[in-house]
C-alpha cells in the first residue's frame, strides 16, 4: 500500500496542539509515519488531545536531529512553502505535485517536509528537497496553520490514489421512458385538477420539465413523482364524496 | 467576487480553539462570512488564538438561535456529513460540488453547513440542505475536526474559482535548439576530459539525455549546465598550466 511510504516531516515544531492536529489529518487520510526534527518542549496533554483517535501515530512518531537525518532514505523529497523567492520560484500546488508522490511510493519513500510554526523552511533545508510545494491561498493570507498544510497535502495525495469511491445511489437514474411516463401521468392530472388547460397545457410542462430536470432523477423519485399524480387525479375525482373527506380529516 | 457570497455555518460548536481555527482557515482561502448557530460558552481567548490573523473573521461573525434563520436568504444549503445512511446516500466530494457553490455565488448566496463537533448535523437539519457534502476520507477515520473540514471545502471552492495563478517559471523552458546545442557541448567535453570513447559516446549521451530530460530544463538550467562542460573542457586542457593550479587551489 503506497501511502505507508509516506512520511510526514514537522521541522522543530513548537505547539502540542499542531502536532496532535497533525496525527489526525494523517489518520483521516490513511498516512500514519510521522517524523519530527527536534521537537521544541511539546505540551504532549495538548497532543493527545488534539490527536483524538489518532493517538497512535503520535506515540509511534520517530525524532531526528536534523531534516537530513529525517529524509535520509526519501526518494521523493517534498517542501513547502508559503513564501516566493528565488528558491522557491518552481513551487508547484500540492494538486500538482500528488500523483507525483503516489508514483514514487510504490517503490520508495516519499517525505513530505513543514517547516517551523513562526518561520517555515530555510534555505538550505528547501536546498534538500527534490520538490517545492506551495498550497494555493489568497494572497492576503498565505499563512496555513501547520495541520491545516499538512491536511492538504494528505488530502490531495489521498485523492491522487483514487481509491476514494465516491457514494453511489442506490437507486439508478431513471431512464428516459419512465421519465417520460411520469410526465404523461402529470400532464393529465394538471388538466384534470384544473391547473391548467388544454391549449396551455404543452407550454405549462415545459415549465414543469424544467424543474424536474433541473437535478438528476432517480427512479425512486420518478416513483413519489408518480405517487403524487396518480393521488390528486384520484382526490380530484373523489371530490364530495365520503372517501375523500376522510382523507381530509386524516 | 462571488466568495463574498459564501458563507460559513457553525451548528451549535463547542470549542472557541476550533471556531478560531475555522476563522483562520477561511481567511487563507478568501472566505469570510461567518454565522454560528447558538455556540455552546466558547473560550473566546481560545478561538482568539487560533484565528491568527484572521480575528476580523471571528468579531464580524453573525449568530443565530435556529440553523433555519442561519440559512434564510441562501440559494444554495450545502450540509456536511461524514456519516452514511438513507438521507446521505446522494452526497457528493466537496471537489464535486465546489463548481456548483460557485456558479452559485455568482448571484446568490451559498451556505456550507457544518454540525455539532460530537453528532453532527441531525436528519431535521439535513433536510433543510440542497445538497449534502462528504469528504473522501479514509473509512477507518472519518470524523475530520471541524476546522479541517471547513478547510477543505474552502479550498475546493476557492479552487474551483480558478484565480489562484500557479507560480510560473521566471526562466521558460529551453527550447529543443537550445538544449541540443547543450548536449553537442556535453559530448564534447566528456570525450575531451576522457569520461567516454567515441565508439560508447552515442550510448553514454543517451543516458545523460534521459538523466537531463527527467524534469523540465529552463533555459536558466542549460546555461548552468552549459557553463559546467565549458569550464570542464577549459580545465582539462589547462592541465599542469599554473592557471589551473590556481582554480585547484581555490
Amino acid at each position: 500500500m503506497s501511502l505507508d511510504n509516506i512520511r510526514i516531516v514537522l521541522v522543530n515544531p513548537i505547539y502540542g496542539g499542531n502536532v496532535g492536529s497533525t496525527c489526525r489529518a494523517m489518520a483521516n487520510m490513511g498516512i500514519s509515519d510521522l517524523a519530527l526534527v527536534t521537537p521544541l518542549n511539546l505540551n504532549m496533554d495538548e497532543a493527545r488531545k488534539m490527536a483524538c483517535h489518532a493517538v497512535h501515530i503520535l506515540e509511534s512518531r520517530t525524532e531526528y536531529l536534523t531534516l537530513a537525518d529525517a529524509i535520509a532514505n526519501c526518494g521523493a523529497v517534498m517542501g513547502t512553502t508559503a513564501r516566493d523567492g528565488l528558491y522557491r520560484q518552481h513551487a508547484k500546488s500540492p494538486r500538482e505535485w500528488a500523483s507525483k508522490a503516489v508514483e514514487v511510493a510504490r517503490t520508495g519513500k516519499v517525505a513530505i517536509i513543514f517547516g517551523r510554526e513562526d518561520n517555515g523552511l530555510s534555505n538550505e533545508e528547501l536546498a534538500l528537497c527534490t520538490q517545492v510545494i506551495q498550497i494555493p491561498t489568497t494572497s492576503d493570507f498565505k499563512s496555513l496553520n501547520i495541520a491545516q498544510a499538512v491536511l492538504i497535502c494528505c488530502y490531495e495525495i489521498f485523492m491522487a490514489l483514487g481509491t476514494y469511491e465516491p457514494i453511489i445511489e442506490k437507486s439508478p437514474e431513471a431512464p428516459s421512458e419512465v421519465r417520460e411516463r411520469m410526465f404523461v401521468m402529470w400532464r393529465d392530472t394538471l388538466l384534470r385538477i384544473g391547473f391548467m388547460k388544454e391549449d396551455k397545457a404543452d407550454h405549462m410542462m415545459q415549465g414543469v420539465r424544467r424543474i424536474l430536470s433541473r437535478g438528476t432523477l432517480t427512479i425512486d423519485d420518478v416513483k413519489i413523482l408518480m405517487g403524487i399524480a396518480k393521488q390528486a387525479a384520484w382526490a380530484a375525482e373523489s371530490k364530495g364524496k365520503k372517501v375523500v373527506e376522510d382523507i381530509i380529516e386524516m
